[in-house]
């Protein structure tokens, strides 16, 4: 085994909220993708960020490229990411980037795209949030290295059962919340050659995105999602019009 | 347990090669749609087929209010089957409406938005065909029921592995093919409250759909995918403003 | 469809609390057993009882034979289920014999002896017990029919993850407790021929199996674990010495 | 990441078709486990051997206690191998080590009780074997790294479905035999703590382990059963006698 490469790791955040709410503002000065990034900054990462303002709305060809793993951040301009936008990084995904979407980034078109689903659940919006306690359901998996049993997020959006996605691949969290209800909060799912990785904890009016247990989910969370292969094709539509020799 | 009603099953066909190709028209006079139709006769289903020709390309909204489980025939004309139809029938699944994918469906527009993936896989057309052999994997599953271990389908297209889908929630059946290849030849999956089953075996240039394992598959199926449940709606986004009451 | 002939069904309890404890007594007179036949009185099943202290621990092989869905309820006597009853037990159950495992079954011989594991737990016996709300995360599940979108349960003993099972093949319930925990309280698990349905709300000091919609859960995961073939073998050590003839 | 220990492998092998049949001790003079360990002699492993007729059956607790991932081959002397053998095995597993079980392995006490069912399958020992074409079912699954999209193996035994095993967390090969069966060939599964890789390409009579391909999966499948964690407990009985604090 030699040494390994830095991850090259794209944040992506639509960055609405950061341009109008002073509340979102004081909380994350430099943006949530900024808050995560400074977050990520001790692993061995190659970060940067990119936002939905941004020529080609921040995720050129290029820099979909040269991403080993997009994170996706988004919330009330889901409508305004462009499906081209879109295509292109399913087919990236489907190619072998992982992807790790947060939050709100389960009503995103790439999401819904990605599961089939409408991908909708329960919520509220408490005015100081519900406390959620995230339980680790799946031990020994290694988005769930070197975390405690249970850690909590003092002041949350609700996200609630039931979450409509395909059965997961695998559950490696699951929450509760004050107010009364449970959800399916840490999911991988596979497509194609691609990984994904969805974990919900995370709200642009909490500093949820400071929390040292949510960083480290989200820093294991790329390196799970991270290919070890270096095939960066499709699984094609593969034509093969002669039978294999008869034994 | 009071009687049931019959299962309302809509059969859709693009129905293009049948207009085209003498060949196609000699195995298939009352086209695909029309050779499945009857090969269900004796079930306990009420069978209406549709076309991609007709108004609205066959599938209105009222006539999907009114089916109980869709099957899909498509191959060259994927690409005219308009979104706005997809997104119906999308929404018409994940409220609980059955769908059976059949052969090239694989490919259309609807599958790969219910997987997330492209949907490919490897293929070969050969001019006799492929020995097909079908195993039965899961020997309980309903869509098993009466079948015996393994049949055959003399002459068939060949559709092998790797196939790009999410990993079925079930694998019903297990494809051989003569020229030397593999494939998951049977697959289910759930999506919001719909069910969906993808069976491979069928083609437009081979007598597929009079072959009786291969009916019988297709019936169980329809059998399988309709839901017991009377509730039509999708799986809502579901605001829960207010805190259940503390114990 | 031809009307269907009642469900066979064995509810099968330690019964041990039942002789020592007037509390449990006091709210289950005809034991836990009792009190669930009486409960599912009014679905179109044939019920019979049996337990631990009877010949052949209550489960000769004759009844197993005649029994088409076993419910398990164990506790404080695990240890005391002979080898060779788990023995029989399982090999129905391959066979086809539907199985619904009941609360602390969790850590029968039995339940490990299908998951391969130690399906250990977090629990909490709190005198008063802990408010439990149950909820449905896969609404179109035939087990889930005709249940709310979350129910209570008043007191009831705290079962959290992580729980030491393999991945459920569906999780049809997720359980609230007012303590903080969480737990998947509602799986399936195919084995064989068989189905294995795992539901946790349930204990001798409380009067959970006098809930209706706790009974309501049994009844169709009886309907549920039911299977509808009627082959009843083991999938078999099959023998093929001859290849298949080549096309 | 710091440079990884080398993993520490146990290869055990019943060995007992060594001692009677020369025609097994022709093709493998150094036994099938000599044979593994000299195929595996250039990976980062550190490998020891052993068998069942040394003491202990060649797994003493402290040798177990040392050992990431361990082989297992048996066939003719699955009967033999104590049961707690098979429990102080099965209870390392489940705190964490890894097991790769090897072509008749599947018949092993050890399978069987990690599986929860019979692990019966369709099989045929051909005189000069079936030609198995191995099929790359999941390209990206680090198992399959390395690997062309089929690879033969020239001479097999056959093993067909139906394979009475629990869903597969993952399927990553799937085998085509000449006289026309099927196989999921390899396979894997998490069971508590650890992970396990079935691989069935492999037999006393065929030189099947000293091909290249086959050598290349059973590495790859020892570096992915081997767990990232340190953590080396069980999934424990967790008594939580106090709530969380109510926010």
């Amino acid at each position: 085994m030699s040494a390994r490469a830095p991850i090259r790791v794209t944040i992506w955040n639509e960055a609405r909220h950061e341009q109008k709410n002073p509340i979102v503002q004081q909380i994350y000065p430099l943006g949530i993708h900024g808050a995560i990034a400074q977050g990520l900054a001790d692993r061995d990462f190659l970060i940067r960020t990119a936002t939905l303002d941004q020529p080609e709305q921040g995720l050129p060809q290029a820099l979909l490229d040269d991403t080993d793993v997009l994170l996706w951040w988004g919330h009330i301009a889901h409508a305004e990411v462009e499906d081209g936008v879109v295509d292109r990084i399913q087919q990236r995904v489907l190619a072998g980037m992982g992807l790790v979407v947060l939050h709100s980034g389960h009503h995103s078109k790439l999401f819904r795209r990605l599961m089939g689903t409408n991908a909708n659940l329960a919520w509220r919006e408490a005015p100081g949030g519900d406390l959620e306690r995230v339980w680790v359901v799946e031990p020994s998996h290694p988005i769930a290295e070197g975390l405690p049993p249970m850690f909590e997020v003092a002041a949350s959006e609700m996200y609630g059962e039931p979450f409509d996605i395909p059965q997961p691949d695998e559950i490696v969290f699951m929450s509760w919340y004050s107010g009364g209800e449970v959800f399916r909060s840490g999911c991988t799912f596979k497509r194609g050659r691609g990984r994904i990785f969805f974990f919900s904890p995370g709200h642009e009016t909490f500093p949820i995105y400071h929390d040292r247990n949510v960083i480290k989910v989200i820093g294991n969370g790329v390196e799970w999602t991270m290919q070890s292969h270096s095939d960066g094709r499709i699984l094609e539509n593969w034509h093969r019009p002669e039978a294999l020799p008869s034994p």
